[in-house]
């Protein structure tokens, strides 16, 4: 990210274009009739907080006297560190990913009531109910219909946005769309796929337990070339629409609903990595549930049934995706016509199971690079950034490190999810001994 | 093709668009400084002649008392079947292509002395002393540079615009230039990985002879699978800028200079895709030979010759394709500082000679398709159009056919390229016994 990183290098905001405040977005919204009503009453009373926790965006949470939106805006820069300059665009490509789903997967979305293109800010259903559900988790909660509900939601997402879903017209339209998504897919190929295994100075991990294994990592050539691999596969697969950072962290939830959010990472890119997002981001939830434990709660019947989602997710996705295939294939690829016959058929019922096998392992691979990014990178989870003694922190980060590495050096390893949750849960009780 | 054909639907030409005549080119190209000193003498004198013998653009030669020029204009219909509608905009994609290349391949194009967007096209560089190696390698001319010369070709003009020689940014602008290429995806998609493969009108080939075997091929479940899995390949794989249709028929030469024309199904796919258009058509052009022989000249060294230029092509467009992947690594993918010790360094060397294999096994099944859909689909080639014995074409069609099978269906069997060769020369005796 050396270019990023350069101050003396300003970001030119397109023309209209100014952070909002309360004011601001008072006179935006008064004039929107739809969102006025959803507000009630005078706009001068609305009430507008800035409520943005992420490192890209202001999030405003406004409210009248009947109800509320949010509005969130791209800043000229990361949150975190001023002087890394970010064009504003990808605002645009958030709701551009939004509107692309809203036909196959809307209800696990928030209502987009508008966009503003100059201002680059997003008016949207605000969620008072759902909690994002990293938080949830790191509490104890449990969400019961969360690994179906993103399931079913990466299955229609991508599924539809495909060459198996859709004519290669649309599909070529909506990859040219988001191949500008080019600030984030920088991001994306800097900071996930290359600067964990080199030496950064973007780069952190907790010191000195893991300076060891982060050394290891950057020597191990196996893993740097599955690592690389995956970035390669990142940046020429155009297989779907995919949200592009399907973490925990991007869903909302209450115990009977679910909402993704936060597509900006949007373009047309391998169903893996949305799989492999949330896969993996469930996997570090549950090697950080030792270090939640209090005197009364070890934490250990939360941290199985986080577990347990997994297979809940991978399983449900699979048999969505395959009942989609079967029965709404209007894409250009293994066209139904050409496998009429009965032979035809069998042929590619058999076909698209080892689809679903490739799918299965790019899950896996891009979960372990998700890992390690989290881990060793620039960018890390609340998971672990909320236990606070750090040799305990370091034991549940070890334990993800080491499941990552197998992943991607020995993937012969995992043929099954069982085999996942079995090398999960030995590494968890080898970092508790 | 089933709306591409039908004759209701008129394709709306954009505004400023008339296909040209002998007056229309001589105003444009008087209007051209340059263009007209290298024609010189009076535009009134100037000699304006369509040549076009392929499906889908306009060609005329022009000359002047000092020299000449092409150009080139794209119709609003395919020309062999007026009702076959196609928007004009392919010689857009034609030009993006050549200016795409020129800087990594420059030499291996005709020089592009102007483009006009409104009339869809193209003046270029008159080729006089130029064939088409198609035509030559039928009349048994040998060209000793061409097999090396497009291995070059195809190694600079992909390496360069893949995630290996350029950075994020630019590829991704390309792949966005490149996805509205619909129409002509569109053929591709219709034409080459799927029509073949089904009942459709569009198909014929060489009946009766060859009925048995074409109904053979729609049976075939596993041949189908793995067709339709390259034209999975074909869409979602954007590995590199392409030609996209890169048979002996886009090839011009002498026997000191090799030239690339015609590269209106330019887009971002798989290299496979170029490698085995090319190889493809030297097949093709190898059990050809036999339906030429004449009394006096039986064509077996002729045909030996052909067929030992595809280990030229493979062998020299592997070693520079490495050899600018060593030196030249400028993309995001395997950044070189991830590999900078020396198990890196080994690691990615072996890793480099994995994706050679991939890229070998793409050639062969995408070469595979290319000779099925000429000899069982819409468009077929000169190499066996020109032999007017029915009995004597069938059986030159049938061993490509036998190959072209043993190639998708039995993959693991060509290890090597000299896998191949023995196969082919095999198929090509049991056709002439």
């Amino acid at each position: 990210m050396t270019a990023s990183t350069d101050g003396s290098k300003q970001v030119q905001t397109p023309a209209g274009y100014a952070p909002l405040d309360a004011p601001a977005i008072r006179t935006l919204l008064a004039e929107l009739p739809e969102v006025a009503a959803t507000l009630g009453g005078s706009p001068d009373r609305w009430g507008v907080r800035e409520v943005g926790d992420g490192n890209l965006n202001l999030v405003f949470l406004v409210n009248g006297s009947v109800g509320g939106v949010w509005v969130k805006q791209s800043l000229p820069h990361i949150r975190a560190i001023e002087s890394w300059h970010l064009t504003v665009e990808r605002t645009y490509f958030e709701q551009a990913y939004f509107r692309a789903v809203q036909p196959y997967a809307g209800r696990f979305i928030p209502a987009i009531l508008y966009y503003e293109p100059h201002l680059y800010c997003i008016v949207m259903e605000q969620l008072t109910r759902h909690v994002v559900l990293r938080g949830g988790l790191i509490e104890g909660y449990r969400y019961p219909r969360v690994a179906r509900d993103i399931a079913e939601f990466v299955a229609c997402s991508t599924f539809f946005t495909s060459d198996l879903g859709q004519a290669l017209e649309p599909k070529m339209d909506g990859v040219a769309r988001f191949a500008a998504n080019h600030a984030l897919l920088r991001i994306t190929s800097d900071l996930v796929f290359t600067d964990p295994y080199r030496v950064s100075s973007l780069n952190r991990w907790t010191s000195p337990q893991l300076d060891a294994v982060a050394a290891e990592i950057r020597a191990d050539a196996p893993l740097r070339i599955a690592a690389a691999r995956r970035g390669r596969q990142f940046l020429a697969s155009a297989q779907a629409l995919i949200h592009g950072d399907l973490h925990t962290g991007s869903v909302m939830v209450t115990p009977d609903d679910t909402r993704v959010i936060d597509p900006e990472f949007a373009f047309y890119g391998p169903i893996g990595m949305d799989l492999g997002a949330f896969a993996g981001n469930l996997l570090m939830n549950y090697f950080a549930q030792p270090g939640h434990a209090t005197a009364t709660d070890a934490r250990e019947e939360h941290a199985a049934w986080v577990l347990a989602q997994i297979p809940v997710f991978w399983t449900h996705f699979r048999a969505r995706f395959l009942e989609l295939w079967a029965t709404q294939a209007r894409g250009d690829v293994y066209a139904p016509s050409m496998f009429a016959d009965s032979a035809g058929a069998t042929a590619l019922q058999a076909e698209r199971e080892r689809f679903m096998g490739e799918l299965f392992a790019d899950m896996l691979g891009f979960a372990a690079v998700k890992m390690i990014r989290r881990i060793l990178g620039f960018a890390h989870n609340a998971d672990f950034e909320r236990i606070t003694d750090p040799d305990r922190r370091a034991a549940c980060e070890r334990a993800v490190l080491d499941l990552a590495r197998m992943l991607l050096v020995t993937p012969e390893r995992f043929a099954s999810i069982d085999d996942v949750l079995d090398a999960a849960r030995d590494r968890a009780a080898k970092g508790s001994q």
